[in-house]
């Protein structure tokens, strides 16, 4: 994620060290229950007795169950920048930076709730008034810019099939991606989305990410 | 569809053509209101008034709003059945079923509200305990198995380029079709849904099925 989100502007002001371990706890505690019961499922008040603040405590830090979501998002993004991401650079090695994109695929199939959330928020923040439209749709920017930047890298180093048409090429993947996710969610022993992408990456390489 | 679908047990039995014909009002009604509010904005109420039903009236057809949707989704599915792909079958022509699918696409861009709805429900339903959960898996495996079927008959013609390799390449497609239509949902004139699968169909097939 860019530093400054769409986010910022509706956070609330911080002023404490208190203010932000609170913070800090808060988020984890709603990944959590987002993640056991999906963003409907969850409640606020469940939330805020699970890291014992009061109900205002908690709208406090977060006004709506909205802004609470989109924290919790930012700081999954922020730990599977730290956790896969911080090693690499698509500008410097396109096929390193594809290996840990695929890393984070075989991960995520330990976590079928937070796969989810990303499904359902993808779907339900696409009207332009939710409060988690700009983060998807900036999500889906950079995303696609950064696989876009590995594919050059590659090409440049002669590791893309001379054939290959790269025009568009870090949309689609997303959309494999997302796509994948929504039949394994449905049948998780049937579609292998590490190995489907995979081999949609050998299509195009010629240097294989996972060698 | 198959004709026997997993809905069919939990229907009321409908004795009468005049409850067909109720039946088939309430059906229409609720898509409207599902299209322009959405699956869980849309309430019982407002479609029962709009065709004129009392709240008992719309429960005796339809118990709950999901045996409702499952319904209008059934009927989504005749409907785009009769105008696409009434004249086409995949084990006879597949580059002319591929054609239909294309077309489905292009025509689903003037559906927003109905592509939402799939996408909405695609993966709200993934859990095995939601009632839409067969309807979605089964309609991953028909859509599949068509396409798959449209592919080696192309294939068994010489349509298809010597080098692709076609194992799961329904799943595939429709990965990356539900993907563009998530990421057109949210950027709707930066995300060319049938362009792009076109796109993808044609690194496989060497008869353009749009010429």
């Amino acid at each position: 994620m860019p530093a400054d989100t769409p986010w910022t502007p509706t956070r609330p002001t911080r002023s404490s060290p208190k203010g932000e371990r609170r913070r800090a706890e808060i988020i984890a505690a709603a990944f959590t229950h987002f993640s056991a019961h999906g963003y409907r499922g969850a409640s606020m008040v469940q939330i805020a007795a699970a890291c014992g603040v009061s109900r205002a405590g908690l709208l406090h830090h977060f006004p709506t169950k909205e802004s609470l979501l989109a924290a919790v998002l930012e700081e999954r993004d922020r730990v599977n920048g730290d956790l896969f991401f911080r090693d690499t650079d698509p500008k410097r090695d396109g096929i390193d930076y594809l290996r840990h994109l695929l890393q984070v695929l075989v991960h995520n199939e330990g976590q079928r709730e937070l796969v989810r959330l990303f499904a359902t928020l993808s779907t339900e923040a696409s009207e332009p008034d939710h409060p988690a439209y700009a983060y998807i749709a900036n999500r889906f920017r950079w995303l696609a810019h950064d696989i876009d930047e590995a594919m050059r890298e590659a090409q440049s180093r002669g590791l893309v099939r001379p054939a290959a048409d790269l025009d568009g090429f870090g949309r689609d993947l997303i959309a494999l991606i997302d796509g994948l996710q929504i039949q394994w969610l449905v049948d998780p022993t049937g579609i292998d989305i590490a190995g489907r992408t995979h081999r949609r990456l050998m299509e195009v390489l010629i240097a294989d990410p996972m060698m």
